[in-house]
This record gives structure tokens, sequence and C-alpha cells, in this order.
């Protein structure tokens, strides 16, 4: 008998919104690889290459393919930025298990995004690279933009500082308790926050606070944190080592199998997508230009998600040898229009979530 | 010759601000102690009454004198919970040197209260408690407060897990690191969030995301977190312990003897109190009625923190018995006038908070 997970395949992905793309995203990578060799965000050639191996122009041209160039710009290299932090300060480097180690250096990284002019940057040289956005976002956004960017941003390096405690302890934390983390660790707040600024469309807090309006957005970014889970779950069994993510929480809290588990991860995710699609719906009609705008490119978000997943050597670059061309035909997943679960309601094991489903208008 | 610690003696607060205090004190208080009692936030009956004695109606009394009953209540009801939090989950619970556990709590606590309904509150009457007043603020509060509020409170989180993170290490920060730590972690930014929900009085976005404003905000409440460091010092001093506080920093970095780093210390605040007052002043033209409400209130912040910490037990119970009602006498400083120092300019070993100087207004 062979390992079941040597015959782990993605299923397609439930996600019906076309592919776009912005159309100077050539020019936008190479203005973002110019600024990252100006701040220096790797310390060889081979990080060099990673760091400019994500993407992350393709990216966030997906996210807003209609964005202002400067501003998809800079949005690009705030994600740039952070797979390059995520990647010498979370996930991988010697931080990853030292939460008290961790929270120093989100509580700096935070000022210097909040705080000007405040930092000897020359020797930390992504404290200096935030700086620089955080300067170039004041020029190109508004003060709003800016602060809900800001917030954001501590809202994902507060949620990867529990990833870290529970890493610290070797714990795999129980499934509603993953999803709460999650929403904040995915680093979809900070990136969310960027389509506005991206777009130069600001949209007015009365409709940004608005509980329907939080829910869309923390539905969208979620779906795409659950796709990220799928992807890097696969990257994870060639490397033999066991992250915290969707399919592993719902092996080991619930008893499932791989197979199970990726078919209920699967089936969440869908709910959850099917979520966002139907308050994008419920609020258009009255939505502002801009709320419009910021509301269709979540789902934009989703979709360039995937795209940019299937083709970045993040997620499809095979560590060990054993992985054969004709395999990586199989780690290319499609989309599909059909959710793999349409279960309307909100699902019970996660209740963290369950207001979403309280903001969906039901007509008489 | 004694120990200079016997002989510490708080200066008189610099402090130009009359003191005020809501009339509707007292019922405030017992309809706060009713709601203590009935979502249960303590084990026995000397944490009740340790809850209870700090005094938290009393203290947003002072900050918001003219506030709307019912949401001076709530901002109340807050700053017990918060204290109470505080006791068992932070400084001085088994969390306190725990930050992968803290972490853990503080994901939880904060999603409890963004997120209605969503967790068994029966298991943990601190969480319980906090839906509470999640709940009751989105009845009372429009949704750019309420979503001001959950943002200032992951940020005081967000810095007590940096504190806690220091604490493991038993390391006690430099001076920038401090100051940047302890404008999270003295809990001024949800405390300040409250000013407006208890006034009932919604501070336009273009006003509250003001880089001024929020420079005016950080140095009110900065002010408040150090004078609360030389308020806590002293009991610190009879318990023989040493926490991080800005005494011990400038003590432990900067080689000050204790007459020294206290001079320093209040000269520090002192300048910081006094730009506050500065752009209060440059602020207040233009303000609308909210945000010169607002504004104003920040500085009954200072004042009525000052006014309650001369009364509360938390800071003026002696724990050791040698503590005498002649010395209780000393240690009852009153306000002053005058500054201990008028330096102009931002203190150039604090580099984080520097920009707050470049949002004074020179006239030519």
């Amino acid at each position: 008998m062979t390992d079941p997970r040597e015959r782990f395949q993605m299923p397609p992905f439930y996600c019906p919104i076309e592919p776009a793309l912005h159309p100077e995203v050539d020019m936008i990578e190479k203005r973002a690889i110019a600024w990252i060799d100006k701040v220096g965000i790797y310390d060889d050639e081979a990080q060099r290459s990673r760091v400019i191996g994500t993407n992350s122009a393709e990216f966030f041209s997906r996210f807003a393919p209609g964005g202002i160039d400067d501003n998809v710009l800079l949005a690009a290299q705030w994600v740039y930025w952070g797979f390059a932090f995520d990647d010498v300060r979370c996930d991988r480097g010697p931080l990853s298990d030292r939460p008290d180690r961790f929270v120093q250096v989100a509580g700096r990284v935070q000022r210097v995004l909040e705080a000007p002019h405040s930092v000897d940057t020359a020797e930390d040289p992504y404290l200096g690279a935030l700086h620089d956005i955080g300067l170039t976002m004041r020029e190109l956004a508004t003060p709003t933009q800016v602060r809900r960017f800001i917030d954001a941003h501590r809202a994902w390096l507060h949620a990867v500082a529990w990833q870290i405690g529970n890493q610290a302890r070797n714990e795999m934390p129980g499934l509603d308790d993953y999803i709460t983390m999650r929403l904040g660790s995915c680093g979809g707040f900070p990136t969310m926050a960027l389509l506005e600024i991206g777009n130069g469309a600001e949209v007015p807090d009365s409709e940004m606070d608005h509980p329907t309006v939080r829910a869309a957005t923390e539905a969208a970014l979620l779906t795409a944190g659950l796709d990220n889970d799928l992807h890097s779950y696969r990257r994870e069994l060639q490397q033999q080592h066991t992250d915290q993510n969707i399919i592993n929480v719902l092996i080991r809290h619930e008893g499932h199998d791989l197979q199970r588990a990726l078919l209920e991860a699967v089936g969440l995710r869908d709910r959850i997508m099917q979520l966002y699609l139907r308050l994008h719906a419920q609020l258009l009609p009255q939505a502002s230009d801009a709320l419009r705008t910021y509301l269709t490119c979540l789902g934009r978000g989703i979709r360039g998600n995937i795209d940019w997943a299937l083709r970045v050597p993040r997620y499809t670059d095979s560590t060990p040898p054993e992985a054969s061309a004709p395999e990586a035909q199989h780690r290319r997943p499609t989309c599909t229009d059909t959710p793999s679960d349409d279960t309307a309601g909100p699902p019970s094991a996660v209740p963290s979530i369950a207001w979403w489903w309280d903001r969906v208008q039901h007509h008489r």
C-alpha cells in the first residue's frame, strides 16, 4: 500500500470569478525589483532570488487590475516585504518558536510603520524598508487609508505571534481557534487594506466600518488564507513537516484521515466563499463607487491568489528531487463554478465566524 | 545611611487642568458593581473587593464628566474588566512570563470583542464579560466608534504581549523600546477610544485620522501612562520587586541613580504633557464639536488619572505593615502649574515619538 499522502491531489478551486491582471504588471515588477535592491531585504543572492520569486508584483497586480501604477507598486513592495519578513522573522526564521522575541520585533516593526523618521533603519534593512513604505504611503494615500493599513498590519502581527506561540509549545490549535488565528496570520487584513490604496479610492467610514462589509472582507480573505493552506500543505508533505494549517487541524482534532480532512477543509472554504459572493451581491446596489471597487477587488484577490499560487516557486517548487515533471502537472488544479458544499448557514464547528451569516438579508 | 529608596518621594504632577467628576458617579458605580456581580469577574470575595476597589467608575467619571450616563457606565465596565483581566491574565497572573500562552488568550479575547455571539462564555467569565461589553457597545455606540475601540484594544494586547515577552527573558527594555511598548501597554488607547463613546459624539474620520490628532492622543495617554509608572514604582519599592517602568529603565540603561532617574522621568513626562497642551490649543479653533470634546477629555483623563490614583487602593494600599500613617501623607503629591522641564522640541533619546513635535505649527 502506498502512503495516502503520496496520492494527495488538490481538487479544483471553487471560484466563479474571472482572472484579471494589471496591464502594467511587467513595469511594476521591474520597479519593485529596483526597490528591493535599493532597500536590500536579502542577505545573499539566493535570498534575493527567493524574495523576487514570490512574484509579489504579479500577485497584487491580480488583486487590483485597474489600480494606479504607483500605488499598485507600493502595495507590491509591501507584499515583497511581507514575504521576506515572514521568511526571516516569522514562519521559518530563528524567531519561529520564540514568541517572546517575536513580539518585541513585531512591536518595533509596527512602530516604524506608524511613526515616520523614528528609527535608525541602517541597522535592520527590514525595518528600513518598511519605514520607506510608510513614508511613500503617507504621500500616496489618505490619512484614513494609512490608518486602516496600520491597524490591519497590527492585526496580522498579533495573529502571527499567536501562531508562533503555538509552535513554541508544539501545539496544534483546535478548529475555532485556528480559524480565528488564521484570519489574522494569513496577512489578508493588510493585503486587503492595500486595495483601496492601490485603487486610489477611499471607502467612506460609514461603509467600511459596517458589519456587513467587515464580514465580506473577513470571508474573502479567509477564503484566500485557506487556499494558501492547501497550497502549502502539499509542499509541507514533501518537506515532511507539519505546520499549523487547516488540514492538520482537522486530522489532529477531528480524527479525520487525510482524504476526509481535505474534503472538510474544501467544503468549509467553499461555504465561506459563497458567503462572500452573497454579501458582495447584497451590498453592491447601495454601495458607493469606492466600496463597489473594493468589494469587487476582494473577489479579484481570491481569484488572483489562486492564479498566482499555481505559478509561484513558493508553492510549486519541490525541494525533494523525487518531484517529477508529470506529477507537477497534477499540482495544477483549475477553478470550478460548482462548490463542493453548498450548505447554507454558518458551520457549527466555527462559532467565531458564525456572525458573518447573520449579515445575510433574507427576502420574505 | 538610609537606602535612598526609603526616602523616595513623589514630586507634584505638572497638570494645569482643573479636576472634574461626572455628577452621577455614585449611581454609575452602583450599577457597575451590579454588573460585576452579574458577570462574575472574580473567584472569591477578596478578588471581588480588589476589582471593585479599582474605583473604575470614579476613574472614568473623571475622564468624561459630561458623558451620557449609560455610556459612561459601559466605559467604566470595561475599565473594571481591564483591571481584573490584567490581574489574572497579564501583569500578575500565571501568564505574566508566558508570552506563548498570553498571545493565545489575547487572540481569543480580541475575537470575543470583535465577533458577537461567537464563544461559549460560560467557561471563562472574563471572555463572557468582555463579550457582554461588546454587545452593549454595539447598541450604544456607532459602528465607527466600535471599530476604533476594537483596534485600540488590539494595540493594547499587542503591547502587553511585548511586556510579557521581556518579563519572560527578565529583560529591561531600552528607553525608546520602552516608550513604544508603554504607549500600548498602559491601556490608554482603549481607554481614550471610550471617550467619544462615553460622550456620545463621534469624531469624523478626517479629524481622528489626522496625524496631529493622533499625536495629541498619544502624548496625552503616554503622560498618564508615565504617571502610573510613578505611582506603581512606589508600590513596587515596598514589594521589593522591579517591574518594567520608566524609573527602572533609566536606572538600568542610563546608569542613573534613583533621584536622577526620577528627575529625568518627570522631565520627560512634563515635556510630553506640554506637547499635548500645545497640540490641543492648536487644534481647537478648527475642530468640530465632537473633536473639541474629545481633545478636552484627553486632558481631563490626564488630570482624572492623577486624582484617581491618589485615592485608589491599587496604588495607595501598602502591603508591608511598615507603611505608617504619616508616611502615607507623603504619598499624596498634588498638582502644579509649573513643568519641571520646559525644553521645547523632541527628547533626542526617544526617536519613536519625535514625530509628535513635527506636528507643532510655528507661527512666523
